[in-house]
């Protein structure tokens, strides 16, 4: 007999899991290693160095083992404010008169409001643990640097936060937690940088993009002694650390012998989707299990679905290594869409090799549909979703329509990344019908992917 | 040997409290009754029909009950995100170098930002069972009128809010909140009612109050068929429902066999003091237990602390019922401080009566020091509070270090009733040291206390 489930299943701080988990251990085809821009040769430890913390670059090379220990000091922080709740969506059920059984991961019970801060807090600890004086980042949506901000805080490290201009503009708000963290905030692209200057002068009057702001920030950290550059999403060890999302999901079910049918969740960098995924993907990838995995993208920024796989740079300024990755072309800067964190012109390595060899399908979602299933959740499920999470909640809803359709009771999880406390902006231009969609064209792509890098 | 106590102490869902706790049963010396404002005679519960919904009149008017069943609707929306946790705070602790225990009962975890939620849910559940099209309300900080908005939007309830205008102005975001959940919204004082055309006229340019507020609400309530009127603090229904925060609170400690020395809570109208305190205060009126309670309210409004236990109007407009409170006068407008929800002239009956016969004490503090507070708080414990929650950490802080002078060890239990995502304007100010502190000055007072009512 079925254990009755309750509206949310919270592990005990006990239950935390004590490592993170490495998809990359259990793959076969391993992603396609970071290249060296000039030299087009694989990166080494020590190129890397000069970026990232030594720690990291470990983690970010690591291929071979599949459990890597959560230090201490880092267990100690996430008690703060994990094991986050897994919700049994009851409520939104009972609305869809779905059979579906819906489950969501919630991420956003703490100030940065996000996932974010799993891996914010873990790269904090390894550049204090080195003797750094501080850091150096972009964020969209803000939820990023916020998440640094904390961290930063927390160890008594210097924080720089390159933000999107255009998120910058409409989260004023945003700025401001940031600093109650003390950190210090730069709208992007800015004249503080030499790439910053460049991109100004060629696309005046720039909203700015993930791929600008990454450059600036690289750009300050390599310049500056004692200072690295940290990244929020895409590169391996941050979807490492992001596996504690999906360890717990996968503890939680299974103390209720749920097996979910299907994995919902929303992709920008891949950040939140590789970490939710992770131990479900290491089942499929061993053999021991299937699941559906389905990555949710906008209409306006579709790398997975309208991208090419190739090698490109991780930013516009192309002073980044190079990535193997679904991508747009690193100078394709997406219409300003409502979810920042998802206006990345590439893809986690990691996932696109995964999605490559089909073991994940993409489907990418207009932003009037998302804000509709955002307000759809809010009313019934109580909690206000972030405009990136609710690329989730819509496929999930869609899903769970399909089977009132068919009739099949399907398990659906899907991870609610973050909440929208700070999209308020957003969800005003939603009430009063002046939202649009955008969606670029096929010749609005193809600019993009003429940019590609030359590859011998 | 005591057990290890964890970071956060969650309940159990089976754990939430199947009934509230009526404090005024276990009173020798009952709160003084409502009187209707025409007669001085004390209301009953066929005249308080008109305003209120019958089951919260008959909430309103019990004094003997102990224990009031929650009704199986009200505990499933409240397992959407109840029990909250109790947590433990081990990083300011350990910051502020005390002996010290310190724990606080997080009431921010929901869209609502605050405990408000638990008297909404309840008050628009029985509004519903009544069979009304719907409520009106006023809101000070907004996160009363969030958690009404989200209340009436589960039930399908029409929902009317008057937002104090000074909050409206400081909380643009607020509004779209609550618009996400349905609710309609107007800054008060405004020119839909006769009372706030009234106030206007009388005070053009004011800020308003929730004095003002409460008397547009009630007045809209009364005028239209089919809806009443319903208040997010100082009724006795409201401190009934938030019993389940000390409920709560109890059970967690219990579990780990810990007994509180201090109990510490903002106050505005009381309704968080109220339900904190609740069964702690049970014990100590049964002669069972002592406890420290404290109330800490701003320089800015200090009903309990300057001002004068007496018969007055809940509201500016003098539409409403006389309560016998603590109070600085209906007609007293506070200066426009950045805490909303502790802007309000009186204080609950109940607490005042608490208050009167020595059960409890109340300080007062000044906003610079409580955000510096909430900003200190903030960088350890991660969670940004709100800043009428901050009130309560300033004098949690203040007592942590009184306990490190003395190397005592003490308990220290507060009510970090919501999140401050919402007031970062209010942080920019204070970060930009154009925050300043507001005391009236006597003669201020006074002009308050010649406006109470004359009783017979």
């Amino acid at each position: 007999m079925e254990q009755q489930i309750p509206y949310k299943i919270y592990l005990d701080e006990t239950e935390l899991p004590k490592a993170w988990y490495n998809m990359r251990a259990d793959m076969s085809q391993k992603p396609a290693p970071l290249l060296n821009p000039g030299t087009h040769q694989p990166l080494t430890a020590q190129e890397l160095d000069g970026i990232f913390c030594e720690e990291l670059v470990k983690q970010e090379l690591n291929e071979t083992d599949a459990w890597i220990p959560i230090p201490a000091g880092i267990r100690d922080f996430y008690k703060m404010y994990r094991p986050s709740p897994l919700v049994r969506a009851y409520c939104l059920e009972q609305q869809l008169e779905t059979p579906a059984k819906i489950y969501y991961k919630f991420e956003g019970n703490n100030t940065s409001g996000s996932h974010k801060l799993n891996s914010a807090i873990a790269q904090a600890y390894y550049a204090k643990k080195q003797g750094l004086k501080g850091v150096t980042t972009e964020t969209g949506a803000g939820q990023w640097g916020t998440a640094l901000s904390m961290a930063c805080s927390y160890f008594g490290l210097d924080c720089k936060v390159y933000m999107v201009k255009v998120s910058y503009e409409q989260k004023p708000f945003r700025r401001e937690v940031m600093r109650v963290y003390g950190a210090s905030v730069v709208p992007s692209p800015s004249d503080t940088t030499e790439v910053g200057r460049k991109i100004l002068a060629e696309h005046p009057g720039t909203g700015g993009s993930l791929g600008c702001a990454i450059s600036e920030a690289v750009e300050v950290a390599v310049k500056n002694p004692g200072y690295r550059y940290v990244l929020g999403s895409v590169l391996n060890q941050v979807l490492l650390h992001q596996s504690v999302i999906g360890l717990e999901t996968k503890a939680a079910l299974d103390k209720y012998g749920v097996k979910p049918d299907m994995i919902i969740g929303c992709a920008g960098g891949g950040s939140n989707l590789g970490g939710l995924i992770a131990p479900f993907m290491g089942e499929k990838l061993r053999g021991e299990a299937d699941y559906q995995i389905i990555a949710v993208e906008p209409a306006s920024c579709p790398s997975f679905t309208r991208g090419k796989f190739a090698y490109d740079f991780c930013d516009t300024g192309m002073i980044c290594p190079l990535a193997k990755m679904y991508t747009l072309g690193s100078g394709f800067i997406p219409s300003p869409n409502y979810a920042g964190g998802l206006r990345f012109h590439g893809m986690s390595s990691t996932l696109s090799q995964l999605y490559h060899d089909g073991y994940m399908t993409a489907v990418s979602v207009e932003q009037t549909k998302v804000f509709e299933a955002a307000e759809q959740f809010a009313r019934v499920e109580g909690i206000l979703p972030a405009p990136e999470s609710s690329h989730a909640i819509r496929v999930a809803i869609d899903e769970a329509l399909k089977c009132k359709e068919t009739g099949e009771a399907k398990t659906i999880v899907f991870g609610l990344t973050g909440t929208g406390y700070f999209d308020m902006v957003a969800y005003e231009k939603f009430h009063d019908g002046q939202m649009t969609d955008y969606i670029p064209t096929d010749e609005d792509l193809q600019a993009g992917f003429d940019n590609l890098p030359k590859m011998d």
